[in-house]
């Protein structure tokens, strides 16, 4: 049996330093490049992914008989892929039998698994992009390092905070009390990490690896057996995952079934019931609040890690880069969409205007550049297409063309035709400008290319609604831009206050929608937007236990 | 100001190495000598407890102008204290009001404060231990021990894991993205800690201070301000800390509201309301299961640390030391009465006997020798009274009552006289024997002085018996007793998948109901018996946050 830790014991270690200095750090290439992954990497990629195109996506694993799967394309074809469904009783019963073995292995055997699935996964990463592109609709490139080679950072980054904590955990000790003049007592001690049991991850159709992999790999190298539970628009690029670490693990030794996948269907969904189980121990989910909130209600002692949704806010005091603002925020709205969790959706600007280095700027003026900003960034068809990919879902759609009337369009949103794919469901985002008191059309999360230029008194009443905002609906990202060093000082109280990390005068690549492995904390889990980090040392402590096992010395 | 870190931050470095090596340390001695603690500590301790008696409490808080107060120490006599009453909107407005400046503070700086406080603590260990008696109904050594220097070990470990979990929070970095030959991508990240809000901690009558420093250090530590809620039964130790806690604020510069006492009475409890605030943000709970459910219901995206109830088993296979056997667990029926969630209620023993170094004893003579051993122990009236201590309240001398018709009366449970206090509430261990299907008798937590011996069909039977009560009504400790390796290495699987630490073949002067703050770590949160462990880096890392600040690189 190949020695996978000692074969990644170096990306591992690298890992460790990454999280601790949290600098820049990769170990997965995010060009898409036939340099760093094969002259043919992309060709085997697009092949495999179309390979599994209308056929049964075989995992072997327990099942019911029964076959299913509706995944649509984005971009304007069925999937036709479908995959065996099995009754929670059954996935539980295999998830039951196979962790036994799983939790007992050492520490750095699981490690070692969980490293080894990660490479295999980067080595598959134009496959996986192929399918998250074909489900989530995010752009290739996008689709590539996103659902690729930085979903692969979210999980090495989990299992080096994982390993971090099971590392603590000494392995025998002895124990010995001074008695003064007498002798010590003393015990030996032994202690063991315990898993949770199963460990449910539960995905989201936008990002199904990258919100996913982190609670997978963390459960996972802290000795629970795990079932992934996919988004049911968004099966394959975790089917793949699946089949991939099954693999591994039957390479080391193990039951497949640690790792199972779970597929529902919108009519008769399954993540109610799998995570009420009590074999159920630890539950991540991706996805809306009102399944949250349930999760919250339900999850009893169960350990929950919760990204949900929130409210973005971008506040514009002032800027000595007028063009690179409204060009970087142009970026933000539409980059895949808007259909991320981190994308603003309220641009709060005050009504007499802000002070540029192109001099004053109207409110309308601001409106105005971004409006002008959109349109050069979407104008070239191509560009669109690589910028903008494809709304996921129809519903998205629909939301953007009911939102009109919230307020007076400033960027109207159009649909455009892909450059490749026929019937490719595109629209350019829909900015609307709205007064501070309509918080009823811009203080609800509207997902999607939908944003909200909000008039203001000033920027210290933008501050303070964008920060409310936060607390109450909750933020994942905030953006400000100003020129006044003590209104940014404002400013990072005023957002550290309501949980949410705050980026400053973006006006060039790096747009507020980014969060980089090894460095960004994703998710502060301090306000309604989730419950948890990706990743620090909460995320992960809490998905083992140690019992000791202590007896009289033997001397 | 006196720079609190520098002045305790060898006693924090040890700890930081203790909590890694998790031998045995200790920083408070638990012996009560003058030599110790200096030669008038006792009597000055003694002073100060009874000056405490019949006269308010005054801590300067915020208050409603009520004076409420009926603390009557098991050892019978009324304490006579009355403690300043505040609404729960005072409480909370004052704690949000407080915790800004102390969020805001260094790490440092709040670490130094905890360290001193607890300095201070120790240095009234006398005054303490005299509470904790006359509250909770310790006899005095376990007062001074387990009120005092112990529990003065679990806060200082609380902040040793805390800190650790601080310092990794990197202050400022520069993330550098390479972008090949072009210049790389650059920002400035700065990462604030950020806290939860307001803390609260619930604490219990039994263990007043024990089961509260942790959570009470952990989220001071981590920039809570912390709002204490003591069981009315047992206020004065929990006010005592609360005072010194105010004085080292205040020397600190710090709104000595930072910490607040909340006291209230059975007849109208205030828990649930504090607890629904949505200000606080952390629970620290000990006390019964039905009020611990309530809060995982009702905890949403609060994080909930509980220690609830449970029953603890001992599995008896073998022996090579029947004498010592006996003994041991005569000692761990009676410390403090058994109220103790560390004690021993069930004892499952072979019906056809076992084999020990005095041959095979029957069912009835492994009985018989418990009863001897606890006739031995509390035969001597001094003795009766050091181990046994009184019993907290009316409630559980009368479950002893009731419980008497539970099965056959091994060992009589007698009203003693205390050798000092007149009228002090004090009886000795009800020792009952019953069949394995009489687990309605056995298989619900009886707190106080009642245990079981229970007859399986063989030790296998017992050993399964008593993981599945612990699986399925919890448990903090379990023990066993065998000179079969292969028995206890299954008692070891079995107790570990039920998420209990097992001591095994105790016959000296270790009990298992002894839990070292720095060794063992208390409760697994791997079963009903509480979601929490003291500690670990699970109970710390949740009670804050990080929010980071990113901003083009100035170059």
């Amino acid at each position: 049996m190949a020695d996978f830790f000692a074969a990644h014991r170096e990306t591992l270690d690298r890992a460790l330093q990454a999280i601790s200095a949290r600098g820049y750090w990769s170990p997965y290439p995010e060009v898409p490049s036939g340099k760093l992954y094969g002259e043919t990497a992309k060709a085997d990629g697009e092949a495999a992914f179309k390979a599994a195109l209308d056929s049964k996506f075989d995992l072997h694993q327990p099942s019911d008989g029964r076959w299913i799967g509706d995944e649509v394309s984005p971009y304007g074809f069925a999937l036709g892929a479908t995959y065996a469904t099995a009754s929670v009783d059954q996935l539980i019963e295999a998830s039951e039998a196979a962790r036994t073995d799983w939790a007992a292995a050492p520490v750095e055997t699981r490690v070692g698994v969980a490293l080894e699935v990660l490479q295999r996964l980067n080595a598959r990463s134009f496959e996986i992009a192929n399918a998250v592109m074909h489900t989530s609709g995010q752009a290739f490139l996008m689709a590539f390092q996103a659902g690729g080679a930085h979903a692969q950072d979210r999980g090495l980054e989990a299992v080096a905070y994982a390993y971090e904590e099971l590392r603590k955990i000494p392995g025998a000790v002895l124990w010995e009390k001074p008695q003064g003049k007498n002798p010590p007592l003393q015990l030996d001690k032994t202690f063991r990490i315990v898993a949770r049991g199963v460990a449910l991850v539960i995905g989201c159709s936008t990002f199904p690896t990258w919100n996913s992999y982190p609670g997978f790999f963390a459960s996972l190298v802290t000795g629970n057996s795990v079932i992934v539970k996919p988004h049911p628009a968004a099966i394959l690029p975790l089917a793949l995952t699946v089949r991939i670490a099954r693999k591994v693990l039957s390479e080391a030794g193990f039951d497949p079934n640690t790792v199972l996948l779970a597929v529902d269907s919108a009519d008769a969904p399954i993540a109610k019931t799998l995570a009420l189980r009590p074999e159920v121990g630890v539950i991540d989910y991706t996805g809306g609040p009102a399944f949250g909130r349930w999760l919250e209600e339900q999850a009893g002692d169960k350990q929950l890690f919760t990204e949900q949704a929130g409210v973005n806010s971008v506040v514009i005091d002032s800027t000595d880069n007028f063009k690179g603002l409204c060009g970087n925020l142009a970026f933000s709205l539409s980059l895949y969409s808007g259909q991320m969790c981190t994308a603003p959706q309220c641009i709060f600007v005050p009504a007499e205007g802000i002070e540029t280095d192109q001099g004053h700027k109207s409110f309308d003026e601001v409106c105005e550049g971004l409006s002008t900003a959109l349109a050069k960034l979407l104008g070239d068809a191509d560009r669109a297409a690589a910028v903008l990919g494809a709304i996921q879902n129809e519903t998205t759609l629909q939301r953007v063309e009911e939102s009109t009337d919230l307020g007076t369009v400033v960027h109207a949103s159009a649909r455009l035709e892909h450059p490749q794919f026929e019937g490719a469901r595109m629209a350019t985002p829909l900015l609307l400008k709205v007064e501070a008191a309509q918080s009823e059309a811009y203080g609800e999360e509207r997902f999607g290319p939908i944003a909200f230029v909000v008039a203001v008194e000033d920027a210290a009443e933008g501050l303070s609604r964008a920060a409310a905002l936060a607390k109450t609906k909750g933020a994942i990202t905030a953006g400000v831009h100003s020129t006044d060093a003590a209104f940014l000082a404002r400013a990072e109280e005023a957002f550290a206050a309501a949980g949410v990390s705050l980026s400053e005068n973006l006006t060039g690549q790096i747009l507020v929608n980014q969060s980089a492995a090894f460095s960004d904390y994703h998710v502060s889990g301090a306000n309604p937007a989730g419950n948890a980090c990706l990743t620090d040392a909460a995320f992960v402590a809490g998905r083992f236990r140690v019992v000791a096992v202590r007896r009289p010395h033997a001397a």
